[in-house]
Protein backbone atom coordinates (compact mmCIF):
# COMPACT_ATOMS: atom_id res chain seq x y z
CA UNK A 1 0.00 0.00 0.00
CA UNK A 2 1.23 3.39 -0.85
CA UNK A 3 2.40 5.46 2.29
CA UNK A 4 2.33 9.01 2.40
CA UNK A 5 3.40 12.04 5.05
CA UNK A 6 1.53 15.05 4.47
CA UNK A 7 1.75 18.35 6.03
CA UNK A 8 -1.02 20.52 5.79
CA UNK A 9 0.01 24.23 7.63
CA UNK A 10 -0.33 28.00 7.56
CA UNK A 11 2.47 30.64 7.56
CA UNK A 12 3.11 34.18 7.41
CA UNK A 13 4.38 35.61 4.52
CA UNK A 14 7.87 35.47 6.64
CA UNK A 15 7.41 31.51 6.85
CA UNK A 16 6.41 31.57 10.53
CA UNK A 17 3.99 28.91 12.42
CA UNK A 18 3.59 31.29 15.54
CA UNK A 19 4.74 35.07 16.03
CA UNK A 20 6.78 36.07 18.80
CA UNK A 21 5.24 35.15 21.55
CA UNK A 22 3.80 31.61 20.40
CA UNK A 23 0.57 33.48 19.45
CA UNK A 24 -1.64 32.74 16.31
CA UNK A 25 -3.74 35.33 16.60
CA UNK A 26 -2.59 36.11 12.97
CA UNK A 27 -4.29 32.89 11.52
CA UNK A 28 -7.55 34.80 11.77
CA UNK A 29 -6.28 38.24 10.95
CA UNK A 30 -8.44 37.73 7.18
CA UNK A 31 -11.99 38.19 7.70
CA UNK A 32 -13.83 34.66 7.30
CA UNK A 33 -17.26 35.01 8.59
CA UNK A 34 -18.34 31.97 5.88
CA UNK A 35 -16.09 29.88 7.99
CA UNK A 36 -14.35 28.90 5.01
CA UNK A 37 -12.28 25.76 6.02
CA UNK A 38 -9.40 26.37 3.44
CA UNK A 39 -9.67 23.19 2.09
CA UNK A 40 -9.06 21.28 5.21
CA UNK A 41 -11.81 19.14 5.18
CA UNK A 42 -11.13 17.70 2.17
CA UNK A 43 -7.38 17.06 3.18
CA UNK A 44 -8.54 15.36 6.40
CA UNK A 45 -10.04 13.17 4.49
CA UNK A 46 -7.29 12.19 2.57
CA UNK A 47 -5.24 10.99 5.64
CA UNK A 48 -6.25 8.30 8.16
CA UNK A 49 -4.23 8.88 10.76
CA UNK A 50 -2.28 12.14 12.49
CA UNK A 51 1.14 12.09 14.18
CA UNK A 52 1.88 15.65 15.98
CA UNK A 53 4.52 16.63 18.46
CA UNK A 54 4.19 17.04 22.38
CA UNK A 55 3.83 20.76 22.04
CA UNK A 56 1.21 20.74 19.30
CA UNK A 57 -0.72 18.06 21.28
CA UNK A 58 -0.78 20.44 24.27
CA UNK A 59 -1.26 23.25 22.15
CA UNK A 60 -4.55 21.95 20.56
CA UNK A 61 -5.65 20.78 24.19
CA UNK A 62 -5.58 24.13 25.51
CA UNK A 63 -7.71 25.25 22.92
CA UNK A 64 -11.29 26.27 24.08
CA UNK A 65 -12.73 23.97 21.86
CA UNK A 66 -14.13 19.94 21.65
CA UNK A 67 -10.98 17.65 20.90
CA UNK A 68 -10.82 18.03 17.14
CA UNK A 69 -9.81 15.30 15.25
CA UNK A 70 -12.24 12.55 14.03
CA UNK A 71 -9.44 10.43 13.24
CA UNK A 72 -6.22 8.37 15.66
CA UNK A 73 -3.94 10.98 16.54
CA UNK A 74 0.04 9.93 17.65
CA UNK A 75 1.93 12.17 19.69
CA UNK A 76 5.81 11.90 19.67
CA UNK A 77 6.86 12.28 22.95
CA UNK A 78 10.13 11.06 24.86
CA UNK A 79 8.93 12.55 28.37
CA UNK A 80 4.82 12.06 28.47
CA UNK A 81 4.40 8.58 29.87
CA UNK A 82 0.64 8.77 30.09
CA UNK A 83 -2.17 10.18 27.73
CA UNK A 84 -4.55 12.01 30.51
CA UNK A 85 -7.44 9.93 30.90
CA UNK A 86 -9.75 12.04 28.82
CA UNK A 87 -7.73 11.20 25.73
CA UNK A 88 -7.57 7.77 25.88
CA UNK A 89 -8.74 6.26 22.88
CA UNK A 90 -8.13 8.99 20.82
CA UNK A 91 -4.49 9.54 21.33
CA UNK A 92 -1.41 7.16 21.52
CA UNK A 93 2.19 7.99 22.57
CA UNK A 94 4.99 6.89 20.52
CA UNK A 95 8.27 7.48 20.41
CA UNK A 96 11.74 6.65 18.96
CA UNK A 97 12.90 6.89 15.65
CA UNK A 98 11.42 8.56 12.87
CA UNK A 99 11.45 4.84 10.88
CA UNK A 100 10.32 3.01 14.20
CA UNK A 101 7.30 5.75 14.59
CA UNK A 102 6.40 4.98 11.01
CA UNK A 103 6.78 1.28 11.30
CA UNK A 104 4.06 1.11 14.41
CA UNK A 105 1.48 3.48 12.69
CA UNK A 106 1.86 1.59 9.78
CA UNK A 107 1.51 -1.39 11.65
CA UNK A 108 -1.98 -0.20 12.84
CA UNK A 109 -2.78 -0.05 9.32
CA UNK A 110 -2.35 3.72 8.81
CA UNK A 111 -0.50 4.75 5.83
CA UNK A 112 -1.53 8.67 4.92
CA UNK A 113 -0.45 10.17 7.75
CA UNK A 114 -1.06 13.75 8.39
CA UNK A 115 2.28 15.47 10.01
CA UNK A 116 1.69 18.13 12.42
CA UNK A 117 3.71 20.74 14.57
CA UNK A 118 6.74 22.63 14.11
CA UNK A 119 9.82 20.40 15.37
CA UNK A 120 7.93 17.72 13.88
CA UNK A 121 7.35 18.76 10.37
CA UNK A 122 11.34 19.48 10.06
CA UNK A 123 12.48 16.62 11.86
CA UNK A 124 10.43 14.13 8.80
CA UNK A 125 12.10 16.75 6.15
CA UNK A 126 15.37 16.30 7.54
CA UNK A 127 15.22 12.58 6.94
CA UNK A 128 12.96 13.31 3.59
CA UNK A 129 9.85 11.44 4.86
CA UNK A 130 7.44 14.04 3.73
CA UNK A 131 5.72 13.72 0.18
CA UNK A 132 2.97 16.40 0.44
CA UNK A 133 3.04 19.76 1.25
CA UNK A 134 0.08 21.85 1.29
CA UNK A 135 0.96 25.61 2.52
CA UNK A 136 -1.19 28.25 3.00
CA UNK A 137 -0.22 31.44 3.27
CA UNK A 138 -1.57 34.62 5.52
CA UNK A 139 -0.10 37.75 4.17
CA UNK A 140 1.46 39.34 7.17
CA UNK A 141 4.97 39.76 7.95
CA UNK A 142 5.63 38.80 11.42
CA UNK A 143 9.17 39.61 11.55
CA UNK A 144 10.05 36.69 13.83
CA UNK A 145 8.80 33.91 15.83
CA UNK A 146 8.81 29.96 15.02
CA UNK A 147 9.69 29.00 11.71
CA UNK A 148 8.00 26.43 9.80
CA UNK A 149 10.85 24.93 7.80
CA UNK A 150 14.56 24.81 9.61
CA UNK A 151 18.19 23.71 8.26
CA UNK A 152 18.12 20.92 6.00
CA UNK A 153 21.71 18.27 4.67
CA UNK A 154 20.40 18.32 1.31
CA UNK A 155 18.16 20.50 -0.92
CA UNK A 156 14.48 18.79 -1.30
CA UNK A 157 12.64 19.36 -4.70
CA UNK A 158 9.33 19.53 -5.10
CA UNK A 159 6.84 19.84 -7.94
CA UNK A 160 3.81 21.92 -7.61
CA UNK A 161 0.62 20.38 -8.22
CA UNK A 162 -2.14 22.79 -7.89
CA UNK A 163 -2.49 26.59 -6.03
CA UNK A 164 -5.95 28.40 -4.97
CA UNK A 165 -6.78 31.58 -3.27
CA UNK A 166 -8.94 31.26 -0.20
CA UNK A 167 -11.12 34.70 0.40
CA UNK A 168 -9.41 36.81 -1.95
CA UNK A 169 -6.37 36.79 -0.04
CA UNK A 170 -5.11 33.87 0.99
CA UNK A 171 -2.97 31.84 -1.09
CA UNK A 172 -2.60 27.68 -0.90
CA UNK A 173 0.24 25.66 -2.53
CA UNK A 174 -0.04 22.03 -2.80
CA UNK A 175 3.22 20.87 -3.71
CA UNK A 176 4.71 17.22 -4.00
CA UNK A 177 8.04 15.75 -3.37
CA UNK A 178 10.05 14.83 -6.55
CA UNK A 179 12.48 12.12 -5.72
CA UNK A 180 14.62 11.30 -8.88
CA UNK B 1 3.18 62.12 -7.10
CA UNK B 2 2.40 58.59 -5.48
CA UNK B 3 5.89 57.38 -4.72
CA UNK B 4 6.25 53.72 -4.10
CA UNK B 5 8.68 51.09 -3.31
CA UNK B 6 8.75 47.70 -4.92
CA UNK B 7 10.18 44.29 -4.27
CA UNK B 8 10.66 41.40 -7.34
CA UNK B 9 12.45 38.68 -5.85
CA UNK B 10 12.57 35.02 -6.61
CA UNK B 11 12.63 32.53 -3.22
CA UNK B 12 12.76 28.70 -2.29
CA UNK B 13 10.00 27.26 -0.32
CA UNK B 14 11.87 27.91 2.77
CA UNK B 15 12.53 31.72 2.28
CA UNK B 16 15.85 31.90 0.61
CA UNK B 17 17.19 34.04 -1.76
CA UNK B 18 21.05 32.06 -2.38
CA UNK B 19 21.54 28.96 -0.75
CA UNK B 20 24.14 27.44 1.69
CA UNK B 21 27.02 28.51 -1.05
CA UNK B 22 25.61 31.71 -1.89
CA UNK B 23 24.68 30.02 -4.97
CA UNK B 24 22.05 30.64 -7.57
CA UNK B 25 21.61 27.60 -9.52
CA UNK B 26 18.18 26.50 -7.61
CA UNK B 27 16.65 29.45 -9.33
CA UNK B 28 17.42 27.72 -12.88
CA UNK B 29 15.86 24.29 -11.32
CA UNK B 30 12.64 24.26 -13.20
CA UNK B 31 13.45 23.97 -16.97
CA UNK B 32 12.38 27.53 -18.91
CA UNK B 33 13.59 26.83 -22.71
CA UNK B 34 11.30 29.59 -23.81
CA UNK B 35 12.90 31.86 -21.76
CA UNK B 36 9.41 33.06 -19.60
CA UNK B 37 10.44 36.32 -18.13
CA UNK B 38 7.91 35.46 -15.29
CA UNK B 39 6.41 39.17 -15.12
CA UNK B 40 10.16 40.80 -14.89
CA UNK B 41 9.50 42.77 -18.16
CA UNK B 42 6.22 43.83 -16.85
CA UNK B 43 7.49 44.82 -13.73
CA UNK B 44 10.39 47.00 -15.22
CA UNK B 45 7.89 49.00 -17.05
CA UNK B 46 6.33 49.88 -13.67
CA UNK B 47 9.43 51.21 -11.77
CA UNK B 48 11.92 54.11 -12.90
CA UNK B 49 14.68 53.37 -11.06
CA UNK B 50 16.62 50.35 -8.76
CA UNK B 51 17.69 50.78 -5.69
CA UNK B 52 20.32 47.93 -4.20
CA UNK B 53 22.92 47.39 -1.76
CA UNK B 54 26.53 46.97 -2.73
CA UNK B 55 26.80 43.46 -2.35
CA UNK B 56 23.94 42.85 -4.95
CA UNK B 57 25.57 45.31 -6.94
CA UNK B 58 28.88 43.55 -7.08
CA UNK B 59 27.18 39.84 -8.06
CA UNK B 60 25.15 41.75 -10.69
CA UNK B 61 28.67 43.00 -12.20
CA UNK B 62 29.89 39.74 -11.85
CA UNK B 63 27.33 38.16 -14.01
CA UNK B 64 28.75 37.04 -17.21
CA UNK B 65 26.27 39.41 -19.16
CA UNK B 66 26.25 42.75 -20.51
CA UNK B 67 24.52 45.16 -17.54
CA UNK B 68 21.47 44.18 -17.31
CA UNK B 69 19.48 47.47 -16.28
CA UNK B 70 18.21 50.11 -18.36
CA UNK B 71 16.77 52.00 -15.76
CA UNK B 72 19.05 54.23 -13.30
CA UNK B 73 20.90 52.17 -10.73
CA UNK B 74 21.55 53.69 -7.31
CA UNK B 75 23.58 51.45 -5.13
CA UNK B 76 23.87 52.19 -1.23
CA UNK B 77 27.16 51.72 -0.05
CA UNK B 78 29.01 53.25 2.83
CA UNK B 79 32.26 51.77 1.69
CA UNK B 80 32.50 52.12 -1.78
CA UNK B 81 33.50 56.00 -2.87
CA UNK B 82 33.78 55.46 -6.73
CA UNK B 83 31.98 53.71 -9.39
CA UNK B 84 34.17 51.36 -11.99
CA UNK B 85 34.61 53.60 -15.00
CA UNK B 86 32.63 51.13 -17.04
CA UNK B 87 29.48 51.64 -14.86
CA UNK B 88 29.23 55.66 -14.88
CA UNK B 89 26.20 56.81 -16.36
CA UNK B 90 24.26 54.15 -15.44
CA UNK B 91 25.03 53.93 -11.60
CA UNK B 92 25.09 56.27 -8.89
CA UNK B 93 26.24 55.79 -5.50
CA UNK B 94 24.45 56.83 -2.31
CA UNK B 95 24.85 56.42 1.20
CA UNK B 96 23.03 57.91 4.53
CA UNK B 97 19.87 56.71 6.03
CA UNK B 98 17.32 55.71 3.77
CA UNK B 99 15.28 58.50 4.04
CA UNK B 100 18.07 60.84 2.89
CA UNK B 101 18.39 58.42 0.41
CA UNK B 102 15.04 58.30 -0.99
CA UNK B 103 14.71 62.05 -0.97
CA UNK B 104 17.70 61.77 -3.72
CA UNK B 105 16.45 59.91 -5.19
CA UNK B 106 12.96 61.36 -5.45
CA UNK B 107 14.38 64.56 -5.75
CA UNK B 108 16.03 63.19 -9.67
CA UNK B 109 12.18 62.60 -10.34
CA UNK B 110 12.49 58.95 -9.62
CA UNK B 111 9.33 57.72 -7.60
CA UNK B 112 8.45 54.43 -8.66
CA UNK B 113 11.45 52.18 -7.28
CA UNK B 114 12.95 48.50 -7.63
CA UNK B 115 14.29 47.65 -4.08
CA UNK B 116 16.73 44.83 -4.36
CA UNK B 117 18.95 42.72 -2.58
CA UNK B 118 18.29 40.82 0.59
CA UNK B 119 20.02 43.55 3.20
CA UNK B 120 18.35 46.10 1.28
CA UNK B 121 15.23 44.56 1.16
CA UNK B 122 15.31 43.99 5.21
CA UNK B 123 16.30 47.37 5.93
CA UNK B 124 13.17 48.81 3.92
CA UNK B 125 11.01 46.29 5.81
CA UNK B 126 12.55 47.17 8.89
CA UNK B 127 11.36 51.06 8.47
CA UNK B 128 8.07 49.86 6.58
CA UNK B 129 9.33 51.29 3.49
CA UNK B 130 8.37 48.65 1.08
CA UNK B 131 4.84 49.01 -0.32
CA UNK B 132 4.53 46.22 -3.15
CA UNK B 133 5.86 43.12 -2.56
CA UNK B 134 5.88 40.56 -5.85
CA UNK B 135 6.99 37.35 -4.56
CA UNK B 136 8.36 34.03 -6.71
CA UNK B 137 8.75 31.14 -5.14
CA UNK B 138 10.75 28.42 -6.90
CA UNK B 139 9.68 24.54 -5.66
CA UNK B 140 12.62 23.51 -3.41
CA UNK B 141 13.61 23.24 -0.05
CA UNK B 142 17.19 24.69 0.20
CA UNK B 143 17.38 23.94 4.19
CA UNK B 144 19.93 27.22 4.57
CA UNK B 145 21.33 30.02 2.76
CA UNK B 146 20.37 33.61 2.83
CA UNK B 147 17.25 34.34 3.88
CA UNK B 148 14.94 37.26 2.38
CA UNK B 149 13.03 38.36 5.41
CA UNK B 150 14.64 39.42 8.76
CA UNK B 151 13.30 40.60 11.77
CA UNK B 152 10.85 43.08 12.20
CA UNK B 153 9.97 45.44 15.24
CA UNK B 154 6.08 45.20 14.37
CA UNK B 155 4.49 42.58 12.24
CA UNK B 156 3.19 44.33 8.66
CA UNK B 157 -0.34 43.41 7.23
CA UNK B 158 -0.08 43.36 3.71
CA UNK B 159 -3.18 42.60 0.95
CA UNK B 160 -3.26 39.54 -2.02
CA UNK B 161 -3.18 41.66 -5.01
CA UNK B 162 -2.75 38.77 -7.84
CA UNK B 163 -1.16 35.44 -7.92
CA UNK B 164 -0.30 33.05 -10.77
CA UNK B 165 2.00 29.93 -11.31
CA UNK B 166 4.13 30.39 -14.48
CA UNK B 167 5.83 27.27 -16.08
CA UNK B 168 3.36 25.06 -14.42
CA UNK B 169 5.92 25.31 -11.55
CA UNK B 170 6.47 28.38 -10.10
CA UNK B 171 4.36 30.68 -7.59
CA UNK B 172 4.05 34.39 -8.16
CA UNK B 173 2.11 36.65 -5.99
CA UNK B 174 1.87 40.32 -5.44
CA UNK B 175 1.07 41.77 -2.21
CA UNK B 176 0.61 45.19 -1.21
CA UNK B 177 1.11 46.88 1.78
CA UNK B 178 -2.33 47.93 3.99
CA UNK B 179 -1.70 50.73 6.10
CA UNK B 180 -4.13 51.05 8.83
Amino acid sequence: MEKRNKVFIATSLDGYIADKNGGLDWLHSIPNTDQVDMGYGAFMNEVDAIIMGRTTFETVCGFDCPWPYSKPVFVLSRTLKTIPEEYVGKVQLVNGSLSEVLKQVHGQDYHNLYIDGGNTIQSFLQEDLIDDLILTTIPVLLGGGSSLFGDLDQALNFELVSSSVFLDQVQQVRYKRTRK
